[in-house]
């Protein structure tokens, strides 16, 4: 192994929002890992083997030279700790993705706390009960539906008015992305998945976060776009 | 102003765990702040004059010379990116609080981040629907009391043989406690006011947590006392 260099082991699913954050962050900053891709429908994240690594039985996951870091699944699925991570010990990651600057960070650090049980509990919430339920048979649930978009109208109203306050290109007046445009834009992407008409309507009053989106896409392509079209042809496949 | 001190000031409401867990950690610290206690039953977080500090309306938040920082209530709420900033900017603060070492911190952010969707949702769930919607008159919705209920009881099995794994003194293997020990010993701290029979019953079984529990209260009073006993008299007062 180089000096310096990590044994870096990802463990996957592309279906996760996090799972896809920390593909695009460790493509955009040269990082080298293993990707191995956990087929959660399979069941792939519930042996022993993948135990050993995260007794939550739940991706994403890393190891990194023997160092095991992991996360919840399902509604619960964060990337901030482990990209937190990458960001500050991956040599040559730019400041701007976690900066060290204390105000800096805590602006950051702030949002991705919003984030859990706001933005991600609203879009997670309506995309398993419009998307994959329905998918392995169950009845909709309308009551989860409406209540899961109630709470994502409000989280994106908060990203307008809040986050993206000021005329600034990305979260929380930063000139560059950070760890929280992309744990955002992850998600938000997702949405696209409930068909063009409902995602184009859930945006239509929010002018700020489609050019923000449109600044994301711009500056971290093509590896954000990239992981993003595999998702929609994940679906393609499967519908 | 003295070189070096901080103009800080807390608005905080001693009912919601993370403004506990930043007035603990401020007393712990030895660190000055001026306490703004804001009566959220009066609508005080409401007001103009506090929407200038968090257009969100909510507590917890710090102003410090003119630096604001603020996070969500209701559900939402969390003390994380307001203790990771004061214990990585107040001078003095012991390394324990939040580890600059990266795996270690790595660790913290991890119980953290886990910490959002699984005990403070199934805590203040069960709290709010037992506790606080019925001192508002509502009757009590049994079906939110066995949802929360049903996610408490596993993010305490979580904590006693994951988070608890190994004979540890503190959260994540730590021998000294951290924000993690801090911030969810104050949500569990907040189970009493469902009566002490319901609490033993939910910590009947999980030895490591009592014994953690004694821990905090040992390592951490009589701060971490105090505050708790002003809740109950709180409530005491109330009901």
């Amino acid at each position: 192994m180089e000096q310096g260099k990590k044994d870096l082991h990802l463990y996957v699913n592309i279906i996760s929002q996090p799972s896809r954050a920390i593909i695009i962050f460790c493509k955009l900053n040269n990082i080298e890992a293993e990707v191995h891709h956990l087929d959660i429908l399979k069941g792939e994240h519930k042996t022993t083997e993948f135990k050993a690594i995260n007794p939550m039985g739940q991706v994403p996951a890393i190891v990194e030279n023997g160092f095991k870091l992991f996360e919840r699944l399902t509604s619960k699925i964060r990337s901030h700790a482990i990209l937190k991570y990458l960001a500050g010990t991956c040599p040559g990651v730019p400041d701007n993705w976690y900066p060290s600057d204390p105000q800096q960070r805590a602006q950051i650090d702030s949002i991705l706390d919003w984030h859990h049980g706001n933005l991600r509990r609203g879009a997670t919430g309506l995309f398993m009960a419009e998307v994959i339920f329905p998918m392995n048979g169950a009845p909709k649930d309308t009551k989860a539906i409406a209540d899961a978009e109630k709470t994502l109208q409000s989280a994106l109203s908060n990203i307008e008015d809040i986050w993206l306050d000021g005329n600034t290109n990305f979260l929380g007046g930063s000139p560059q992305p950070s760890v929280a445009d992309l744990i955002l834009s992850c998600e938000i992407m997702e949405l696209e998945l409930l068909g063009e008409e409902k995602y184009l309507s859930l945006l239509d009053s929010k002018q700020k976060i489609r050019k923000w989106l449109g600044n994301v896409k711009e500056t971290l392509s093509p590896h954000f776009t990239d992981v993003h079209d595999s998702l929609i042809r994940a679906f393609q496949n499967k519908t």
